[in-house]
């Protein structure tokens, strides 16, 4: 096939793809069309930016357009792929103004997805921010950046300096809301409360990370008000209240004076340029594919933020826009239309989040709700037990939820706390449940133990003891 | 049966055996006969006392004999087991220079294993420690403690005070050697490297903790040598020299003048009392069982550093004297006598061990000849690679070995060095090793990725990603 393989999009999965294929396949033409200035940027890096423990906004960039180029793979910025034709095999390619069609012989619609802002009244507002763009961070950065201390100076990065320069002029804030409680929201908490602020975290359900369960939840909840973040939760955001810039936040309930905003409600796949191409999108939203990435239209693949992907656990489309999925199964695809058909992966939904010094960590199905749409029977336990044998220094109490399936006894999911290497003990969960381990299995498990790293009972076997208990009566 | 559930051993697996019994079997009369007059201690502990970061002994005991006694456990310390009668159903027990006849319904042999010494000559001159008892341990602390330091005053802890007050009294070393640089042999060159000696490591083979592999023993090495232990590799030590007290470390090629000597050169089955029992010992000398620990004497179980175990990798037995299969061997077994029958589980060979900071893990099978000898075609990568996202600070490189059998690209086993979190990793392979999963499979595992904790490829997927490269040609 002489036709080129496009890629549309220049971030994670995209880039991923376009440089499996030519490493696979260096004949082969790789074009990638990003409509933006930015390319293969760390976005779960941004906060950590913010907080200025990463000095320079370019420690987030990966690859730099030389470096993509020096790989042999044509890549056009400020290139828009506005419209897929599937029939003819190609896309609709706007730049400056102008519209080329651009023949593909594959397709990996890579376009990611953007941040929810609309769902808020007032986002718009100046001290408003999504971190979701590198313009975004590179803004509240310089706002919150005190006369004294050295401003970041980019280099050469397309940065909006306009944007910048507005905020570095402007007093920094010293209060701040964050609509949300997510992983941004709980990230940006830390990295606000770090930087001095007041900071107030608006949640609508009762505990934050309400995907990591209960017991992490209020986990996190203790240690962000230790932090001296104040909670709103059960609160709904009505909007943001001021003039230009935002002045306050309007719940329900109350009226809280703020001086910024981080709005982190969550964010949308990226499927507007598919839109009459015939390519099919799931439930969720995002782009629908097989366990190779493939959609239902010949040589159209998708990956990243903008698709769904297969769930280890109910063997179900599902929706998880992270990072390891995104790079996965771009460089998977790569592979596959360089000749070599290769899976993309299921995902658990394993996701980890700092929280100042709680470290968390979630996989599977927790939820027992969502257990049982999927036709599962869930039991759960909590256990709380020692990172460390009691004896040796520097341990802490570790809080791990088990979820299973009562009649198969099946490990349906899990989520941990602690401050002590709690949260790279996920990884043990995320194992288990892609072998479709039993909580009998997971108990058994010979896993590491000396004083320094573990008790003789893991955290996790504990709860796999407990939940086992439950489950055999 | 009313006959009661004997159990030789008050530690790890007989302990856990008596307590699992009792609680489910409330009515069942529990003895437990101890030779010594320890019980439920932390052997992983004891380098960490030595080195005086565990402040006192009592704070390796897990259970006091009145702890035992709450539980309704009659158990009984100085008491040695010299034989067992399986046709009579019945143990011979030695108790202050009386015999008599203890009848059993159930027998648990949880006798654990001792230090091997007697293949150092020399061993048993003054100044000689293995670090395998709670009295050597209360020794070489004493003689570690200079005049200015407060001394462990233990309370009413079962100590041998007279061997302690004459350490007490002598001058602390300002020298040691360590024989043998395995678990015990790093440890302990950590603790006593802390305690300002000069530390002298002797070690057969090309580098330390063989059975990590080499990148985890060359990684360790250099940690040792940056911490000042003088490493003395490829290196048999043929006798400690001196007088009463030891002198000097003769090897092969040299004579190195030492204050002071651990020899941690291994460890034994204690199986004595069934010579003629007609109990199965397997190739490894420690009792033979099978899935439930059973031998092959009816109503007789062994489990704990005595007993084999079936590996989880080669699925024959094995024996991996380590405490998490101790304490789960004898708490399946406590259930299984008390009327539900509970497999012990298998063993990957998992262990952890921590050097100065560096963080070592190993799972399986490493070594070639090993896997051969199982019937495998060994492959084996090794890869370096960050432990966090690069731009965030507290990272360390991480280096990750993986063997898998090329036929089939099962996974066999891993092992993995690094000072950020790197220990606890290896409970991701173990999970998967238990699970027979491929390196393929391995590769597209959903791990966990947040910059503080990991970068979007853990460095366990680093390595499959490499390794199924080399499988897959």
């Amino acid at each position: 096939m002489s036709d080129p393989f496009v890629v549309v999009g220049g971030d994670a999965a995209g880039l991923s793809a376009a440089s499996k294929c030519k490493r696979e396949a260096p004949d082969r033409e790789v074009i990638v069309f990003e409509k933006g200035r930015w390319i293969s940027f760390a976005h779960c890096g941004m906060p950590y930016y913010v907080k200025g423990e990463v000095e320079s906004l370019g420690d987030l960039l990966s690859l730099s357009p030389g470096d993509v180029a020096d790989r042999g793979i044509d890549l056009r910025r400020s290139h828009e792929v506005v419209a897929v034709d599937a029939d003819a095999g190609t896309v609709t390619v706007e730049s400056d103004g102008e519209r080329v069609e651009q023949p593909y012989g594959d397709l990996l619609v890579a376009t990611g997805a953007h941040a929810i802002d609309d769902s808020v009244d007032g986002a718009d507002r100046d001290g408003v921010f999504t971190i979701h763009s590198m313009d975004a961070a590179a803004a509240l950065r310089a706002f919150l950046t005190p006369p004294g201390e050295e401003p970041d100076d980019f280099g050469d990065l397309p940065v909006d300096h306009e944007r910048v320069a507005a905020y570095a002029d402007r007093e920094p804030p010293a209060s701040a809301a964050i609509v949300g409680g997510g992983y941004v929201g709980v990230e940006m908490a830390e990295a606000l409360g770090a930087r001095g602020l007041d900071v107030h975290l608006f949640q609508r359900s009762e505990f934050p990370l309400p995907t990591f369960g209960e017991a992490v939840g209020e986990h996190v909840a203790e240690t962000l008000r230790d932090h001296g973040v104040t909670l709103h939760l059960n609160s709904e955001v009505e909007r943001l209240d001021g003039g230009d810039s935002v002045e306050a936040v309007v719940t329900d309930s109350e009226r809280v004076p703020v001086d910024a905003a981080v709005v982190g409600v969550g964010v949308e796949p990226n499927t507007e340029l598919l839109d009459g191409s015939g390519v099919e999108l799931g439930a969720s939203g995002a782009v629908a594919v097989d366990e190779y990435g493939r959609t239902n239209r010949e040589g159209v693949y998708a990956a990243g933020d903008c698709a769904e992907d297969r769930h280890a656990v109910t063997g179900d489309p599902d929706w998880v826009p992270l990072g390891l999925t995104a790079n996965r199964a771009g460089r998977a695809i790569g592979r596959t239309v360089a000749g070599t058909p290769t899976p993309v992966g299921d995902i658990a939904g394993t996701a980890v989040v700092k929280a100042f010094e709680a470290e968390c960590g979630r996989t599977g199905i927790i939820d027992h709700e969502r257990a049982r749409e999927a036709g599962f029977d869930p039991v759960s336990e909590t256990i709380t037990a020692g990172s460390r044998s009691g004896y040796y220094p520097g341990g802490a109490d570790t809080t791990v939820t088990l979820t299973a399936d009562r009649g198969t006894g099946r490990l349906l999911g899990g989520a941990i706390v602690g401050e002590d290497r709690a949260a790279i003990r996920i990884d043990t969960l995320a194992t288990a449940l892609e072998g479709d381990a039993t909580v009998a299995e997971l108990e058994r498990l010979d896993l590491a133990y000396a004083p320094p790293f573990s008790p003789v009972w893991d955290p996790v076997l504990v709860a796999a003891k407990v939940l086992n208990g439950s489950i055999e009566g």
